[in-house]
């Protein structure tokens, strides 16, 4: 019998295919290869990329010159533009405003055919506090609301480069997504006086099925109403809602896990194009009780189609306890 | 300057670029073209599905056999399942269901290489007054409260047998997409007392950049803050919360305007792969003053991303007056 989950957060339900299920074997997707040797974010070419805002430096290279192990840049392509004001207007019963934000890439490594998963830790590291570091200067901004840092990893996942590189937006407006969940969460939290996060992390340890890996202070597991096959969120252990008051050595110990736990993925599926997306409170909401930071990873191995975007229900093949139980057998 | 639009309804915001906005011809997709001559859903396989629910049939015809213009099964893989009971029950803190619901297929024409925008309108209305059979037939199932119509046409949008069909499923829960436009429209009604489609199809006509076409009782538009490049929505211009209650001399008038539109919107686009939902009334909300049925149709033209997936928001590189203006000039 198919079962019908319901995400306790967002109140999402999704269809999990529970007898007809697909083994996790049935997912290895097409690998995603570099095809190309060098391109506009390689090291030599940094005069072809916007001016650096940002950048992890030998101390005697100079900036937007070689000898850097990563560089954060404007997006020369900007979805929102940093210039001007947002001025709402209404047109009728329509509301509209200025395209303004932020749009930053930032080039995760100076080689064009390295990844997240082959990196050394210390430069996995150096990816987290760069986000920190422009996140905690984004915030400096009075018009901005939220910074969203995401990754698309292959071009079924959205990429349109295949250098391995993240982005930020910063947006004038909390996102959709992040107002529901923190509506769901402060709900939960008005009933019971405790983060859903915190007690979503205490039932799944007792529980173990769904749990893939956890050390030093974070854990990775497959959500109990998952949209896709082997989603998988990283959580600090700890109550945390902003990810930009991470300490340093916080942020090592998840570049551990976050590297060990993109290992184990890309041998369970075959090196699959991904997305993540950090789900972190709101700029001015770092101090929230019932918000909890965490890192959604999602491998693209399905199709959204006229069902989930009629509907909202995701149909997910996969059984998040059978995804955990392939990822918990690999090593990292 | 790109541009924050906010849909009235749901109050998602999307971001349309309407600087470095890219041409309608830019859009032009792989074209849907059939590889195969025959399969399961084609006339003489009656006995490869689940025997027929429905089917328009010429009088010296018999049910599973040939002599058939439509057919309406059940799906022999579906998403949920017709029997037993719900019996929700709880987890800790989470919520499951048993996968109860119906999942069919409605087997558009006999002709394996035909499509809604080449087959005659008495045809295509067949089709929607199979929808709206189906729709009152699984209206009298108790356990039974919305009817997701919706269609996947190439690989792309999701469809994995190239034959003509559409299909219906139905839940037992309302999705969440459209409790959203529900919880939305409520909102509306309740400050204004004034359905929120009437007041955009009044609006718009008035202004006619996103008109695309008006006949016999409908309009076709493009929305004011779509998430995709030439998203359209085809509403019945009088007031009707529930698609089954529409007449036959409407759903003509539907099938007329709907097959006009594929046919502009593939000659714009080169036959794209496209998904359309309806957008109803739950079934025991047909009367409601606030909520008015329509048919979202998105041509699959570019990929959702990490932004898209952890934010909620969209990214759309095309603003709706241009579509409009691409569709209005075509005939149809």
């Amino acid at each position: 019998m198919p079962e019908l989950r319901k995400d306790p957060v967002v109140g999402r339900w999704v269809i999990i295919a529970t007898d007809r299920a697909r083994r996790p074997s049935d997912f290895v997707a097409e690998p995603v290869r570099p095809v190309g040797t060098e391109c506009v974010f390689c090291e030599g070419n940094e005069d072809k990329t916007p001016p650096e805002l940002l950048a992890g430096r030998s101390p005697e290279s100079r900036p937007n010159g070689p000898g850097w192990s990563y560089r954060v840049v404007a997006n020369k392509f900007p979805a929102l533009r940093i210039e001007g004001e947002l001025e709402p207007t209404g047109e009728g019963l329509f509301d509209r405003m200025n395209g303004v934000g932020a749009h930053e890439v930032v080039i995760e490594t100076p080689t064009h055919a390295a990844s997240l998963a082959t990196l050394p830790v210390e430069a996995v590291a150096d990816v987290l506090l760069a986000f920190r570091e422009r996140m905690v200067d984004l915030k400096k901004d009075p018009r901005f609301e939220y910074v969203l840092v995401f990754k698309n990893h292959g071009a079924a996942a959205g990429a349109s480069l295949e250098h391995p590189h993240s982005q930020l937006i910063a947006t004038p407006i909390i996102p959709i997504m992040v107002a529901e969940e923190m509506a769901g969460a402060a709900r939960y939290y008005a009933m019971k006086e405790r983060c859903v996060w915190c007690d979503i992390q205490r039932q799944e340890r007792r529980g173990g099925r769904r749990t893939i890996v956890e050390a030093s202070g974070f854990l990775a597991l497959a959500p109990f109403a998952p949209r896709f096959p082997f989603e998988t969120w990283i959580l600090p252990t700890v109550h945390r809602a902003a990810f930009e008051e991470s300490g340093v050595d916080e942020l090592r110990n998840l570049a551990a896990l976050l590297s060990g736990f993109l290992r184990r993925m890309n041998r369970v599926l075959g090196d699959p194009p991904f997305n993540f997306m950090l789900h972190t409170a709101p700029l001015r909401g770092s101090e929230l009780e019932s918000f909890h930071w965490h890192l959604e990873v999602i491998p693209k191995l399905t199709r959204v189609a006229g069902f989930e975007w009629g509907s909202g229900f995701f149909i997910n093949p996969l059984p998040p306890e059978d995804a955990a139980a392939a990822l918990r057998a690999e090593s990292s």
